[in-house]
């Protein structure tokens, strides 16, 4: 188990490409920060679709939203271009390897561990859907404040919004769509 | 929700203030980070514990790990030395005020937040006394990492080692021993 | 001497937790970087102050100024919201506690250090009042600077020129006000 | 023109994901900034080389000296780890791509540009095997720098050292090996 | 050789001191990524001079172009207004020492670099010329950078493109010009 | 007054050069940050010397601390090297131009200024010499704090130590060798 905590330790220093790469500063968000947001959010959208009469099997949303950046750490945080040029199967493939050689040291839970990044990766599950949700309602949620801080130049990140596939059941769809729309006011009022 | 979401993404940027005030540079570890790494940490501790055979509520442990740390956005990361003399009921009561103002305007799972505090605050559960010592082994293994790449002057840190005083069951307390262990093995190949 | 020294150097790495929280970057400005600007501001207008005819100890106003954030070193620099929660009282004593063990070690100058320590955080004397106003002066030049080069959403440290209260006698008050009146003009050109 | 040298500013704030991933501060050394490295590392062993009686085109070595990482302002700085799980291939020819996209819309001088990046990636030429070893040598001074001024945990990068496999004619070889020596000298008397 | 290449490792983490000055986040740019920039922006511009029938000896212009601002590591970056409190003379002749100093040690090359660098400082050859342009350019096309991501308080830097003087021959000073033109158009477009 | 407060504003930023060129992190000391140290130095050096009976303005030393390094906004944070280059005349006749113009907007103070600015730049008075001696103190003790947090290769700032020569009467230099002696005391300790 030491091994591979001392393993992830490496993503609490590795900065999220996409605002490196758009020119803000480094310390902007590390992949571990963003895996933080990730389960906040997650968590608050299966508290709220269960709240309104969905089963969803929490536990393992937070699994799965503490765990799905873990192949970063021997992979790096790939740009969204970077999964066009080497194909989205090339990607997958690779974090997939990857992910496996980070927890077979684990003595208990390594199977579980991958049977849940194999369930995110192919987003079967609604609880694998509701924590991609939450992975870009959290890249939303920083961009708006960075934006709300002074940030510009950040509008491509965006364009998901105005056709999100989430793939997720009506309650739930209505859950994150309402979410977005309240985002955007808020985005709309800083300019 | 939106709100609570934007709020928390502050911890994404706070500096954990204990590496600041020995030197180390910034962007050494945000609070986000740190939850993050206590989220990992409880989740592989929990799930060794009850593979042998003490039962843990895997879900609970998770919740508490994730918003264990909350209060910072309003209270701000205090250093050990500040709660000494502030006193720890004094710190207490400020961080659990602010946790409850955080949550209050979610329309779902706030008074579940704040009961997972108040736990975590109390340590009571044995979920609760996980979470505790998950916080302690991840700035452990956030430290040895740091010692590893050069870093010194941080033995105060691990001074905690020497008498742990988790309060946890049998099983779970061997289960954490063996891990600091490794921990303290590992630090002394670095010297 | 040397104990206080060394102490003191940490304030040159901890970040003013305000901008940390409204997501400006690392390096933004720390404590002791404040503390300077205090500093300065507070000789400019003592001087300013002394030449229309306020008799102004000048010595004690530099003095007061370079001391008046040292407990920050134990107490870490609590954000506003802070203070709230704690209750002002609280913060007070436990900073004044922290301040008198950072230097009781000195030989020479602790106990005239703790009496100026006092009169600054109690407001009493013309000095500590300047002193508290040049304070915020640095803090809102600061906030012009960061805007200036491009940072949004800092209009809550503004809110307090609408109706400072520096208890200042007439002709300080006046030298306050001006630079204060100027400064929200310069601010209104870089919209 | 325009658009490529806009793009290509992202390089000077892409970080080199080694370094973070082994713990180093971020703002330690960027992507540009390693590329003028290599640039000047280049054009020193170049002239060395040809001073000791080989022919070199030393135009050729440093315009791939300067666009031989181009490709990350898309791809990415991929640790290399990451090449292991997508194979050197798939890596390669993403990067092929990428770098084709980028000087696409130059008016001149892209088919020359990629001829230069590929004959770099191939290695057939004794240029694109100089500029090869510049990217090593300034990998491994800036190790030693690195190093100097007290990182730890390096010890990987130094590997290659122990069998260098440049394939390199014997005078070419001769300038490297000699540099690798004293470059190692110097390493053992930090210790 | 050595020596030479661990003291120019300084470049990469010098700040370029007009960000600082301006508010910009440290790590902004070092003075290695901006000299970088500058060889890439001189290798397009030569090539397109070339293209269009201007013979340019473009090996020149790279080795220019890359050691231009060496002196930097022991000088420092200094800022424009330094220039003028110095006088121009005092500052070239302290570089043009510490530039000789800093590859005496070269067992080759280095009187070949100091006419390179002397040639640059007095720009009598296109070369020269070409990368002072391209040093300027680079400057402009990193502060339109800046500002599309969200900086602002840079207009000083543009004020050289209203009587841009790198006195170049007509052909070079046409692309030269119509790329500042391409620039300040998708600089009007940001606001 | 706002104008020179603004400026004054760059210190907070402006990394020391020294840091920068020896492969610290950035961040590692902003000038305000240095000047604060100077202040608290120079005030605890005056208070020390006094107690023993020696007359002080400490005043004049206050204000000489926090004024002495105000050039630096336009003439930049030069290394000792560059000194060298351009001769110690050269950059005292630039820095006191500098300072000039930053005073010269005052209303009130400004000849003042330049008056104690002239003083710290000739030494004549014990106070001039007393900021000086703080200003080295204030120097080695951040020097001492970043060998204890892990920094290497700063040798060469402990030199002065060795003949330190500034000139005081017995009294203040026996205040300063006694600190400079517990400080190498300490330094021993680390190794």
């Amino acid at each position: 188990m030491l091994g591979t905590l001392i393993e992830l330790q490496r993503l609490k220093r590795l900065e999220r490409t996409g605002w490196s790469l758009r020119g803000l500063p480094s310390g902007t968000e590390s992949v571990a920060a963003h895996s933080f947001g990730v389960g906040v959010t997650a968590m608050m959208l299966a508290d709220e679709v269960k709240a309104r009469g969905l089963a969803v099997d929490c536990e393992r949303v937070l699994r799965m939203a503490l765990l799905h950046d873990w192949a970063e750490t021997r992979v790096g945080d790939m740009p969204r271009t970077a999964t066009g040029y080497f194909g989205p199967d090339a990607r997958k493939n690779a974090e997939t390897l990857a992910f496996a050689d980070i927890v077979n040291g684990l003595s208990s839970g390594d199977s579980e561990y991958k049977a849940l990044y194999e369930d995110y990766e192919q987003r079967v599950s609604l609880e694998a859907r509701l924590v991609k949700a939450a992975d870009v309602v959290d890249l939303l949620v920083q961009a708006y404040a960075l934006e709300r801080s002074g940030a510009k130049g950040l509008d491509e990140f965006w364009e998901v919004v105005n056709q999100p596939d989430f793939q997720l059941p009506q309650i739930a769809e209505q859950v994150v769509n309402e979410l977005l729309r309240l985002l955007l006011d808020a985005r709309r009022e800083i300019e």
